[in-house]
């Protein structure tokens, strides 16, 4: 049926901020767009079984941090690959409580919106929350992140919970030093391009990584990681 | 308030294909998203106004074509800034009658995606409509036409009617000869970069463009250009 069309789609990246009860909780999205200019309101797809999900149906607000084409895969694995039920996320990160009281990542961003939830739909596994933008602002004028540029530059994955979600494919296996596939976030480590945010050179086996090397993108470490093919 | 944090948001381009008691039409679209992928749904948000909403509140049904990088101009401006009121878009484009009966276009596109609608949300001026994927097929693999390409590059503007769409900024005046902006769409001709589509060199002011030159973006002749500044 086709579902590999899904792939031509075009995305930026984005850390959507929650708020329930005090806490509070970020995660990453790309199915976000404009739905309306007057008045301003943003529409973001949520997966249900997400904390971010439970936040924004109890608070009816979400912050949206547009994140930087130079965010670093850490920072993407952080919110994009971990959950906020076992972490506080936001240890570390450079933030902000917004107007509306919403978390506002600042780190890597470009630009922020805040906005208050004026409808929501049932998809399935999935809400489509609407929301009016009461708050947003350009922070600086670095190129917004793409889906396109982290998944074909920095080589991301989608996790489980995202609407861009598919199977991982078959690849032919290589001749040379082999690839090792992280089991928790799919992060595929290929030793002729290393690991230049842990400064681990092009050309080095995985076997030779540090033993407390860890996934660039969700965190997790060497044990977690399957020899590919 | 902020809107302008709007223009950071990343987009792909797209043509909704539409139909209603045997009438076709196909609209620009670039709000739109994979919502859920098992059953794998997209959303779109269409504004109230378009012939393409009542087509699919009607038929509940559409397709998706992605766009490419290399569509030109003219191709955008047929579908974005033409009313399907008027005129019959697909006369001399290659499309074809999809499996659910809709038009798909197949001109410039790289895949495309037919769904049948399950849900809307009534967003004001939009509405949000969420459709499973019934149909989906990859065409080739040219990049993608993404929303920040067709403005940035190809110096493309909205339509009223899109949900991104916003007040032209005022721009400082040329030392130099002077930018012609068309008032059916708000494309700017600028001679310093002539019109390629047309074969217009860089360095042509626009008074010497050819008299049957037209806008590349909406068709308009050239006495709906005022000069700028």
């Amino acid at each position: 049926m086709g579902i590999e069309a899904f792939r031509k789609l075009s995305y930026g990246l984005y850390v959507i901020g929650s708020l329930k009860d005090g806490q509070i909780n970020g995660q990453i999205a790309n199915a976000l767009f404009q739905v309306t200019s007057d008045p301003p309101t943003v529409a973001v797809s949520i997966c249900k079984e997400n904390l971010t999900h439970s936040y924004i149906q109890a608070s009816r607000k979400f912050s949206i941090s547009i994140l930087s084409q130079n965010t670093p895969m850490t920072f993407i694995g952080l919110f994009g690959f971990r959950s906020g039920k076992n972490m506080n996320k936001f240890e570390g990160v450079n933030y902000k409580s917004g107007t509306t009281g919403v978390p506002v990542v600042l780190q890597h961003a470009i630009a922020y919106i805040e906005a208050e939830v004026t409808g929501e739909l049932d998809c399935g596994t999935h809400t489509i929350f609407a929301g009016r933008v009461v708050e947003g602002h350009i922070l600086n004028n670095e190129p917004p992140l793409t889906y396109d540029y982290y998944r074909d530059i920095k080589k991301g994955k989608s996790p489980k919970n995202a609407p861009t979600y598919a199977e991982p494919e078959a690849k032919p296996r290589s001749e040379k030093a082999p690839k090792y596939v992280c089991t928790i976030c799919g992060y595929i480590y290929d030793p002729g391009q290393g690991d230049p945010d842990a400064n681990i050179e092009p050309g080095t086996p995985f076997t030779e990584l540090p033993e407390d090397w860890v996934c660039p993108v969700c965190g997790a470490d060497k044990s977690k990681f399957d020899r590919e093919g």
